[in-house]
């Protein structure tokens, strides 16, 4: 999506592959689309980052507008519900906002953080060869990361608690077509940023071959405002 | 809390101290509490329901108004919504309504799920004498309850997974002062139902000594509509 009349631009991070590789962004990303804003996209690699905006922020997504500039894909979608009244709400009000952002700690802490520890090599491996040393050691600085490798070593071993981590997904699934019910809302956008995560860049599929009610919501989901989810090579996210 | 000139009335599940144990009950009763909807309380011991309306419920809490009578608290949530427009919302609309239940949804599996294997024997404990032996054969003929006391036995090694299992919550809880936001909602009386549960019951406390976030959250949201959730005789949530 490109719109040379409009100044929304939003600085992504990509791959190798050119892909849009980051969960945030691509929460970013159903966001503008459900509002209808065109944007035009920058893609940053993990080292260009400090070098736009004056090295004002470490993070993607970072949204322009204007003379304004923010990253923290909450902070946009925030920014994004008082800037554009017009458009379809990301939120009803400030009691959804708040679920959902309940809904994101704990999507964070069970599913996101499981799927760190079968995926980071692969980000890794994934990233533009300028990247690789960059994303290394930033990642292996942190406590829990002795070496990428280390980290996701025995990673298929990690595959059923990662399953077992969505069962609430499936359940609510099982009542409604999304996470947010018969419409989808910014819950869907956070799960199915973090599955376009998996597969921009995993060589191991986190979902098993029978898992049918997400395999449902994911088609339902990617199928959103014309297929914004729909990105060509995303790898399988199921096993065959 | 009687209203006898209000027809609705509220079945719910009394232990042999008189207490009301239900975690579902509880979060009707706040609920009620919200929209500020008198009711008349109905104790009933867990052989008693059967014996209440025909026989047509299984489970309390059972709500009856008019001609009207239903079970389920999440279909008692929606219809006190739909009869009773006037009174303060539980839902902004249904995002928020969808995005609750799936946090029940995470909530029971991951949460209330490890309640029932520390305190399953406790309820039975402190049941009506009367009601003990239906609720020991109901729970054993379950496939994973082999006996109450095996399935409660070592019980205390399981608190630490209980406590890591609320990290979320207390994420969530460092940004806004209830899990609904500034204010509280459902998502905020289905996890004071369960700790209200909890204390009703236990003989062991689910939280740490040294556990503020959840502390503060739990004395705001007793103190909610007057204190409704300030019940005689709550065991220690907290250790010592």
């Amino acid at each position: 999506m490109t719109a040379t009349s409009n100044p929304l631009r939003l600085y992504e991070l990509v791959l190798a592959s050119g892909r849009s590789a980051s969960p945030y962004v691509w929460r970013t990303r159903f966001a503008l689309a459900q509002k209808g804003l065109p944007y035009e996209s920058v893609p940053l690699g993990f080292t260009e980052i400090p070098a736009v905006l004056g090295g004002r922020f470490k993070t993607v997504p970072i949204l322009e507008h204007g003379a304004t500039s923010l990253s923290e894909s909450w902070d946009i979608a925030e920014y994004l519900e008082r800037a554009f009244p017009g458009t379809p709400p990301l939120f009803s009000g400030p009691g959804e906002l708040a679920t959902v952002r309940l809904f994101d700690s704990w999507f964070s802490v069970e599913v996101m953080r499981r799927m760190a520890t079968v995926y980071l090599l692969d980000v890794h491996n994934a990233a533009r060869a300028v990247d690789q040393p960059y994303f290394r050691k930033s990642r292996e600085a942190r406590p829990n990361v002795a070496s990428l490798e280390a980290f996701t070593a025995d990673r298929e071993s990690r595959l059923p608690a990662l399953r077992e981590a969505l069962t609430p997904l499936r359940l609510h699934l099982a009542r409604f077509p999304f996470l947010g019910g018969h419409a989808p809302n910014y819950a869907d956008y956070i799960a199915l940023g973090a599955f376009q995560w998996a597969g921009s860049v995993g060589t191991v599929p986190p979902l098993a071959k029978d898992d049918e009610v997400l395999r449902g919501w994911l088609d339902r989901g990617f199928d959103l405002f014309g297929g914004v989810g729909r990105v060509a090579g995303l790898r399988p996210l199921f096993e065959s």
